[in-house]
């Protein structure tokens, strides 16, 4: 048994390729942070399914075997020029493309039964204030959509519902420039950049100073 | 006491002008719907305040006079191409501009320690369905912002949150012609297309093979 | 032979559907201005064909057959919201999708030898002033693009090059609003407005007042 | 006089800061390469003035002092996201904002008498394609606005409309990260990743494979 191991533990997720793609930079992105440690924990990354069936079961499956502190689900939103910085889940699926099963729900609940949405409990305007002290474009947004991203981010905070001391959250990422390079006008970020960006919003989450809580009402009524 | 009176009552209310405008489509299109009939339903327009601090009193106020079967909060959403069916409303206030009394909120709370969010109880893919039909171009739209627009949703659903009866939901529209003149590749749609989706929802939302639910979760768990 | 055939003539172009579309809004809006007398001249629509090999060829049996004072090429540009004055036409093919011959050049002049660029001879002023004063969104564009809307208007212009009295020029109009249906967040302008915009164009080039001259540059050096 | 001096030069001019913002990446960009050396040339970087009065002076001294055999201006086109390669110029100014010593031109001729617009003469094939194969989202752009911009590529290419062994062209870069904090969803491009586009254009009509043409029109009929 390492040393290692006995650290709290970061957990960051991307998704594997969707829509066409050949890549996606969530699961790259987070994977340059594998294996790294902050501010006395370790960074593990892990892979979802971009799938409304499977991505639930892998997600449940690492928060049980590692017990995260904080957990980042990462995202692709095609078409953002900035850093999103998700404050609110919703329980909805209702998808326009079909997912890597070849499913695409229509307005389904997330969780039967479940509130209508979760908001964030990363410290959103410490993240915010952490990306724009690097110069790096970032904004708070108001939807993660209704595919298997905002599933994800739902399911995520749903599970951690009891745990009050856990933060958690989503953040979408633009495209790669590798990815736009057909896509004429298509706003892109540097692959170093966004990785730059998740660390910053790992460390604004850790710091002691930005106590969990992303917006003002979470922690409480859900 | 007129006939008139005894109808039930659609409440359909606009907004006055905010940020620099002169003029509202919001309170232009309702005002066009004024004291028509609909399938037994007299329709009643009203302005709200652009103002965090009055737009939920006058809203509460027309409730409780009206007690409508119905009601459709219609507000701008300039730069939006289409008719947005609102689906969901947050529990957050968070002003990038100020309202019309200067008042610009930074994440607070709607209604502190009411849920995250509430859905729309509109039947939101029959009134698009009823949209599409007449050739105007509508979508559902996952965020409704967060400033006075959102809130009034959110104040609306929660103030009918015990009378599962009423159907009640919020609808952005773009700007109209005259408003984009001096903006650059803006979208606008004219007013009387915006009248006519208007007509279209409120049609749509009577129809009783139109069930009342908004999306599936709503009615249930809020 | 008719007195109406002795009147002067406006010719009004639009195309045929492309790009897997049903409909062209250019051909429907131009038609319905057919036949119409504006200030003593008499208007007539025609259709060319969205192919590099065959719109030139129909534009220049029609300006033969009508020798028209004014023509008014109309083409859809998808995506743009507003009526937008193409100020120029520059000697370039380059189409990014297949024309309705499957003809797809790159980088290829409309005319070898023909100079780099003409610029639009219709009173762009005037126009846009008329378009605003009836609370018609337009715009002066730079670019009609490098598809065979720019090439007939580049042909059109070359064609007209020695006879200084004719007024000519190319107007894109928006998709409409049942082009948009299955396109999320795509701008549109209703049939009637773009009607009433050509009708406000060909009025504002007619009028005197308006003197035949486009952008400074023209009529005098090309 | 040191053998640099001997050394064939290539010529990138960026502009000062305009509109409100306090850096201009054009300057910080050519900056970066000022001073290199490049298959036997010196790389000189310059900076204009925003000024429609002051930048063809500028740029005529610079071009006459150093006689490159290459020239590459460089300008900001905020809003946009990935590296234009201007095709055409067109002989407009026509500004929509002042620049900066107050100058607003309404449709006035950059040159009287000049021809309607001058294609690039650089290789933009070869550009773009070693721009594509660095992964750096770039694109041929049609218009180059009727701003200083414009100006300064038309003024180039007019000045050296005799030289047809010099290749000259514009190219207009996005936004950097700095400039986009306080701006909702614009696009933007690390500076680094500017410099490097600009280094592989420089490269691409540098190479002697890449034949100095620009678009199949230029060097013949202006």
């Amino acid at each position: 048994m390492s040393a290692n191991h006995s650290l709290p533990c970061v957990l960051l997720t991307g998704f594997d390729a969707f829509g066409g793609e050949y890549i996606n930079p969530s699961s790259k992105s987070v994977r340059t942070l594998h294996g790294a440690r902050m501010q006395g924990h370790r960074l593990i990354a892990r892979q979802l399914p971009t799938s409304f069936a499977r991505a639930p079961v892998v997600l449940r499956d690492a928060l049980r075997e590692l017990q995260p502190r904080v957990v980042i689900c990462v995202g692709q939103a095609g078409g953002r020029a900035q850093i999103s910085l998700e404050r609110v889940a919703i329980n909805v699926c209702d998808a326009r493309i079909v997912d890597n099963d070849g499913a695409q729900p229509h307005d389904m609940p997330v969780i039967a039964r479940g509130p209508a949405a979760y908001f964030s409990r990363l410290p959103l305007d410490a993240c915010l204030a952490a990306l724009h002290g690097a110069d790096i474009p970032g904004e708070i947004s108001n939807s993660a959509g209704t595919f298997v991203c905002n599933q994800v981010m739902y399911v995520l905070l749903h599970e951690l519902r009891r745990q009050p001391e856990a933060c958690a959250g989503f953040v979408h990422i633009p495209f790669i420039p590798a990815q736009v390079l057909e896509r004429r006008s298509a706003p892109s970020m540097a692959l170093e950049q966004i990785a730059a960006a998740l660390r910053l919003i790992v460390a604004a989450t850790l710091d002691p100073s930005a106590a969990p809580h992303g917006t003002h009402a979470s922690g409480r009524e859900h």
